[in-house]
């Protein structure tokens, strides 16, 4: 590792590499190591998160960097079972950007803030000369008040049964048609969403959620991966329920990746234990947001450490944390 | 205002103009409209503060950009009487940078963050493609306990007197210095340091803060002028008070600049009551950090919202806060 590639943002094994060599290592403390999606802090009560964003192209069918910004931390605080409540936001702009666009931008991030019931409360705004940065990057960082504790990665049972709550894949394919200039003429738009607004159901309606998390860089390959390690359990996932659209999977085909890994900007993993599968199940169909959601598999200790894909004929492999390059600037 | 420009990041009165007209206006609430160095969160009880560094060139005489992105936000929480606690840390790479340049830059956040007792517990890791950033930004986002509270830029009163804490402009001159290839072969490096063991001893011995700011961006000029205008008083500066040592001075004459606008990283002004002056320089004086430290001027009604600078052969003109393009990614 001599130097930074772009294999190294992939959010799979090249970028676990350079974060647990490089920032974990000098960082080093409880909270951090635990791998959360954010950090719990004060004693149990808040949740703490930061994503920059870069997206390439900054606007797209279904979002535009804004509302990519706003969502991706929010989700990242209600995947701890936390409410969005205080936001920062700090931009850097290329000289000569457009202030129409700018303002667009902006506005989007307002209506996804209000669907979070959020408020920036700090920013920073940085212009650097043409040629120092593509045009414009979003750092959004959030605190959320726990809502439900102990949702964790470290804890998943075996049993535990496994559900997606969105086709998968629809963000990453939506900015690859988007870059390479593929019009599909077809209904095929990022799934980016807010994502609190089901969590705060789920709980309301007494699911114990035992692990969450938002399947963006690397999809659920590798959330999958990052669970079946950090709980030590073998993820049993059956090919044949995993919800994608033709849309996605013609995207695939062109690209030779798989759903699985491509990004999704407004889906999450949950692992909840089998007596409350239908009454959850039942729930995320009623939200226009989840309503593909789909049980996908099953927790269990066949292969420690492992995801296994089940295929409709018998066979089985296993799926892998990502490598390599996937999609650079996908969010 | 059609496209952002460079003076749009200079932290005086077009940022303002941006940061009013498209950010405050969308996001509008009554925390961020205080325009603190800090949001106020929890019943008063924490700040909560963003900062994105795009500083270049990445390593400089007196710091790099990790230690700059460690000083900048903790300081930003300390100027609110905030004890540094927690701190996320979002970097945005470019592919093909060295990792041993990355260790370095980690390793001075980890020195920096010792100095604050504050602990970085979220991340986020993005690498973009050669041309889609220069080299590297960081962001970073704290989250502080306030021990003093009621330090605020909207109450100071007349008679007050304005300290700053270092003599004015190195950063700013240093960068300068570096990027034009100028060598002093002299001691002119950053005034880049960590401002919280300052303020606890401030604090600790009984100073009550009026209001506080580090003088980044705008330089001292640009919070003098938003204090002004936010308490509603005159704020009479004596020109052969303002501490500027003389390698600052001749980077000001070679630039056209004022020292008084130029950015510092780790020098702080500050307002407090008459009676408290001398207990707070002696305190200042006996800290390596704050050695420099001068009484500049004091607060009176004369020009309500302005900065007037008194020179010493007894002329007086007005200071306003700095506009056009300054010195881009100083920070």
């Amino acid at each position: 590792m001599k130097t930074v590639t772009l294999a190294h943002g992939n959010g799979g094994q090249e970028n676990n590499e350079l974060i647990s060599k490089v920032f974990y290592k000098a960082f080093k403390n409880e909270i951090l190591e635990k791998s959360e999606d954010a950090a719990v802090i004060q004693d149990g009560t808040l949740a703490f998160s930061t994503d920059s964003f870069t997206v390439s192209p900054i606007e797209f069918a279904g979002a535009d960097i804004g509302k990519l910004a706003v969502c991706g931390t929010c989700n990242d605080l209600a995947m701890m079972g936390a409410k969005p409540k205080y936001l920062t936001c700090s931009v850097i702009i290329e000289e000569g950007f457009e202030v129409e666009t700018l303002k667009r931008i902006v506005n989007s991030m307002k209506i996804e803030l209000e669907k979070n019931g959020a408020y920036v409360v700090s920013g920073d705004t940085k212009v650097v000369p043409r040629g120092s940065v593509d045009k414009i990057f979003i750092n959004t960082t959030g605190i959320g008040e726990i809502k439900q504790k102990g949702i964790s990665s470290n804890e998943i049972l075996e049993d535990d049964v496994i559900i997606v709550s969105n086709s998968v894949g629809k963000h990453g394919a939506t900015i690859f048609a988007a870059r390479e200039g593929i019009d599909f003429s077809s209904s095929l738009e990022s799934d980016c969403a807010s994502l609190w607004p089901v969590v705060e159901k789920l709980i309301e309606n007494g699911i114990k959620i035992r692990a969450l998390r938002d399947a963006t860089r690397g999809g659920v390959s590798a959330v999958l991966n990052e669970w079946a390690k950090q709980s030590n359990i073998c993820v049993e996932i059956d090919e044949e329920k995993i919800p994608v659209t033709d849309e996605v999977n013609g995207v695939c085909e062109m690209l030779g990746f798989e759903a699985l890994s491509l990004a999704n900007e407004g889906t999450f993993v949950m692992a909840i234990s089998k007596d409350q599968e239908e009454k959850a199940m039942d729930i995320l169909k009623s939200i226009d947001t989840t309503k593909e959601a789909a049980i996908i598999g099953t927790v269990s200790s066949k292969h420690l450490g492992k995801v296994v894909l089940n295929s409709p004929w018998g066979t089985a492999r296993f799926i892998d944390l990502p490598t390599g390059e996937l999609l650079p600037r996908i969010c």
